[in-house]
């Protein structure tokens, strides 16, 4: 007998389907089951889009009368771009919801479990919810904090340095660490660089698989004057390019790039000149952008660090001493208890390479 | 049935019951059965003590005759201490001979092994020969390259720093990682340190049990002036401290010393005046040390590493960042294709800390 569990876990494999369509809008799957059979299933497809509790109940059509809804994530109560979901599960005679989260969306906030509620529907919450917080931890990000998750990825020697003296990087880690990032982005929303990176390595900054969803690239540049031979400027994704600078732009360059597709934003710079790290997340949240993945420099990194911007750490460690070279962040902890603390998730190798996960976890620090 | 790898087993887990007691001999088991029955086993107690054939063969008297006989060394062929191996496993009527790994000492060098054949007994090698070299990883090297087996120890923040700015390190890993390192002593013939961190940390470098063999405490001091204080000069263990100096003791100096118990070494100095470390790693194997346990400073680290004397490496990573400090190693290479090159052999997690184990391969170097 397939377990509620099981279900559940279709409902969340199918919203995962709709990853990178769906921002700022979580990413929600539904499955509608009688009988010990699915009826109707759906998911989010894409922002403004129907929401999943509606795709199932219209595929089970009359039948969804006494059936039980899986649902990943709370069904709402407010009128968005589309009708609330919770009056049209009622109105279906749906008997019974099993609810993985609650929607930390001020305007839902346990409203539609109520709504529920009060019309008779058993509900159930908590069923696989670490699974469902983890898929939408963006979303939860950008509702809670103001700003999207962020992962920061940095590439290290055995003795923590990024580069070599010369400032040579490409490659610490092996092809096999480098395809695993690549399939990285495309669980992000967005890309994150500074334009120091973006001038050494000329990166694509793509995803493995082109087919579907392009991250957005987002280029953190004290000025827009970079050669325009970038791949960032002139490959086939040019539109999905976004630069953050905290420059007045010089209007025939702005036009120049936003002819090629991009799109700049102007960004306050903090104290020492450069874009505000801070500001950068405010704005990249307003942008609805609910994930991003930092790929450096170092001083980016630092700074995400230090000011306890960064979720997850992910620290691939190359089998090689350097001795000497460029650190991995710019500097911050005056000592050991200064020191940010992490915890560590995760240890796998790829390749000759391993990669560490760390939580940054604010109730950690001191 | 018990099969040929749980008798070679057997005779390994004998083995390491000497472990400390016969450097510069190597750890050796022998198990002798007959009829699916142990009737004899032994194992190499002490440098100078009969080896584990005899032991076994004692214990055996004339029942060994047409026995099998496991042995995870070799059984030697010359006069040492003790009068050669084969030769009574031949007189003994032993008819099957299961060998893990030859001696790689010159005066066996299969010369045993032939003396068997010879007398018509048969002869099987290789059965668990990577768990019997790793078990006598220090005799191998100092046959090989005449030098001990050097694991290098490091305790490192996530962006490898060992110390803060103020040269603090106590304590970058957890309490579980630090009983770890204190089991680790224990596998080792001694413990290296630099004097400076002696001067810092004022640390005891005992194994966590002390009611057996303790390693030796060696200490690479430029100068034999130090506080008296120190743990290592006035604790139960001082005749287990050894320093080795590039400085020409001062007569009464060293009569103090020495008249504590410890054993006082002078060493040349290397071209910047501190104490040779190739030397003192061949002074080590000359006093019958096979491995040693560096547990830093920095500097030495950097060395061992640089000049390729290091064998393994453990690297303690604390969940925890810097953004500046001390760094892991002394400085020696200026571009990424000069970095030194490791093998990742295992990972762990210990405590809230993780253990990387890297080997340092010759082979994988340029």
């Amino acid at each position: 007998m397939t377990t509620h569990f099981q279900w559940m876990r279709r409902a969340l494999h199918l919203a995962s389907k709709g990853r990178g369509f769906t921002s700022p809008n979580p990413m929600v799957g539904a499955v509608l089951v009688k009988n010990h059979h699915i009826i109707g299933e759906g998911y989010h497809e894409k922002f403004g889009g129907p929401h999943a509790e509606v795709m199932a109940l219209r595929q089970a059509g009359v039948k969804a009368k006494d059936a039980t809804m899986y649902v990943t994530l709370e069904p709402c109560s407010h009128q968005g771009k589309t009708p609330p979901c919770a009056p049209q599960v009622i109105k279906a005679g749906v008997s019974r919801v099993y609810i993985s989260m609650t929607d930390p969306n001020p305007l839902v906030n346990q409203n539609g479990i109520r709504m529920l509620e009060n019309a008779g529907v058993k509900v159930y919450t908590g069923l696989l919810e670490k699974e469902a917080r983890d898929l939408n931890r963006g979303f939860i990000s950008l509702m809670e904090k103001k700003r999207p998750w962020l992962t920061l990825k940095m590439a290290q020697t055995a003795d923590g340095y990024i580069a070599d003296l010369s400032g040579k990087s490409q490659w610490i880690t092996s092809p096999p660490a480098r395809e695993f990032v690549m399939s990285q982005r495309a669980l992000h929303d967005g890309i994150m660089v500074g334009l120091g990176t973006v001038l050494k390595d000329n990166p694509g900054l793509l995803p493995a698989k082109r087919d579907a969803y392009i991250p957005w690239r987002i280029i953190l540049a004290g000025t827009l004057m970079m050669p325009d031979s970038l791949k960032i400027l002139t490959d086939d994704y040019t539109q999905r390019t976004m630069i953050l600078t905290c420059e007045n732009p010089e209007p025939e360059r702005l036009k120049f790039l936003t002819d090629r597709g991009l799109k700049i934003l102007t960004i306050p710079a903090d104290s020492t000149g450069k874009v505000s790290i801070p500001k950068v997340l405010e704005v990249l949240g307003e942008q609805g952008i609910t994930s991003v993945y930092c790929e450096g420099g170092g001083q980016i990194a630092g700074t995400l660090i230090r000011e306890g911007l960064c979720d997850e750490i992910q620290l691939f460690v190359a089998p090689k001493v350097l001795g000497q070279g460029l650190p991995v962040f710019g500097g911050f902890a005056k000592n050991l208890d200064q020191a940010v603390r992490l915890k560590w998730e995760d240890i796998q190798r790829i390749g000759p390479d391993l990669l560490v996960r760390g939580r940054l976890d604010s109730c950690l620090q001191d």
